[in-house]
């Protein structure tokens, strides 16, 4: 399918991608990029790259395929780095959780003679590193491809086809409907739990013992979406600020009814709510994405 | 174990203790009491009662253990109806996820020769009703008992063994103790997850189908527990109000702070912030509570 690929950036979703192409031969060459020399020695000794190096510029030499894998709020510096180096006709994709930032950051540096395919596999699980990742991540999973409107209809398919290896389903979208969709639907449910379990962290040494202890009544869904890549997150609320705080906003004002409603004893109102919200569930069911296909790796 | 037995609501929880009964033929005879005559019929059709009807009061005629699993605001209704009928000696067990106002509501009503002792099985899943039960549902949780300050032991050790005998494991606590820690790791993400697939069913209907179609990459998680029986939570929100508000005004707080961090860009906070919050996981997973032992069923 390629000659040669770089994957820049080795964590999670890097790492999967990794074993997705020695797994099924997709290239004849596949060269990793990570800033820690740990994680460069790592990956060979895991044997999902042929070559490691921390230079990007030197990764991305010769190859035809160019996945960047970083968090969000680093893409700007590799692109900068990589775009000297990149060879005629490369075709350069990303797994970036924001689009429009992410293209912003990119597209201006890249020379004219390679292709930018920005793409976001909406997979992944709460743990990080070059260990973390399996080839069945993205089975059954979603890729969103975010097409520029100059692109080439032929870098597009390149970047499909390397999806529906990884066992995805393909959704083409504007980059703009794709930060709104991800602020309601991942953004917002993280911000909520790492809220939540900050809300934890600061209540005193005994009642967290019991906190921990009962956990399992709720609060242990949300520690575990809590226990995500700090990093990556916070590159991710930077950079999708507009939509974010919309959602925000508006999620803020329905949880104020919600608070007056038991203030004041509105029972109905509660339950009418309560009742309302079983519809989207069902909805959840239905279009089959209620149960993980894969446990994540322990 | 017991003569006779006498289950009040058989939801979710009054059926999977059913179950266990029947399991271990912890009674001679086992008498279901719900309001709904569908219910009765259907309990009759599974096997898990030799006598149904929905007057309580017949239901608990000669029981020397009665179990209370209605919503929390149906208890003051059937300490009322029970009063008169109970047995000399019998004792009296419930199920509510709030122990400060079934108490208060509950044990005015009940004559000085029957027994209240109080608790709660942390467990449950988001289906309802008496075909959702299943034996194996308490197994390895907490189940609560919060005695009364006049409670006699030997009661307090009767359904110390009933919750023993479901495979729970058991927590002796005060009643207000109860009732603060549930409102954060029970209540408050109830709330929170109500809240936000509430904001989710606000959105135009073409924004919803995204939702939905995009809902593995964390608001899947929310819309489970969203799905919880209404009623149950309307009386919940209702009946712990004092302790929910409080832990909600602190929640409110500390997502103000983040949404003041994301407008302006100060990424150390969020840094910060997501980094304290993966040391509870850490905690939540040594503590074996990280994942459910059991699968409810489909």
């Amino acid at each position: 399918m390629f000659n040669r690929i770089c994957i820049i950036g080795y964590g999670l979703i890097g790492s999967s991608i990794a074993r997705v192409i020695r797994r099924d031969r997709l290239a004849e060459t596949l060269v990793c990029v990570d800033g820690s020399e740990a994680v460069c020695r790592r990956v060979l000794d895991l044997g999902i790259a042929d070559k490691a190096t921390t230079d990007p510029a030197e990764g991305v030499v010769d190859c035809d395929l160019v996945i960047l894998a970083v968090p969000v709020g680093a893409y700007e510096s590799v692109a900068r780095a990589i775009a000297p180096a990149l060879a005629q006709g490369a075709v350069v994709t990303d797994v970036g959780s924001v689009k429009q930032a992410v293209i912003a950051a990119v597209q201006p540096h890249l020379p004219a003679h390679v292709q930018f395919v920005p793409s976001h596999p909406i997979a992944g699980t709460e743990h990080s590193g070059p260990d973390a990742g399996f080839a069945e991540l993205f089975v059954n999973r979603w890729a969103i491809v975010t097409p520029l409107p100059d692109s080439d209809i032929k870098a597009v398919e390149k970047i499909t086809k390397l999806w529906e290896a990884c066992g995805s389903r393909i959704e083409i979208m504007e980059p703009r409907r794709h930060d709104l969709t991800l602020a309601i639907t991942s953004h917002l449910p993280h911000l909520i739990a790492y809220t939540i379990v900050g809300t934890a962290t600061d209540l005193e040494e005994h009642m967290k013992d019991d906190v921990i202890k009962f956990s399992a009544s709720g609060f242990r869904d949300f520690t575990r979406i809590a226990a995500s890549d700090p990093v990556m997150w916070r590159d991710i609320f930077m950079n999708n600020r507009e939509a974010v705080l919309e959602i925000v906003q508006r999620f803020n004002e329905d949880l104020t009814a919600l608070q007056r409603a038991i203030r004041w004893g509105d029972g109905d109102q509660l339950q009418a709510m309560f009742t309302r919200t079983r519809d989207i569930r069902r909805r959840v069911i239905e279009a089959g994405q209620a149960d993980s296909p894969h446990k994540s790796p322990a």
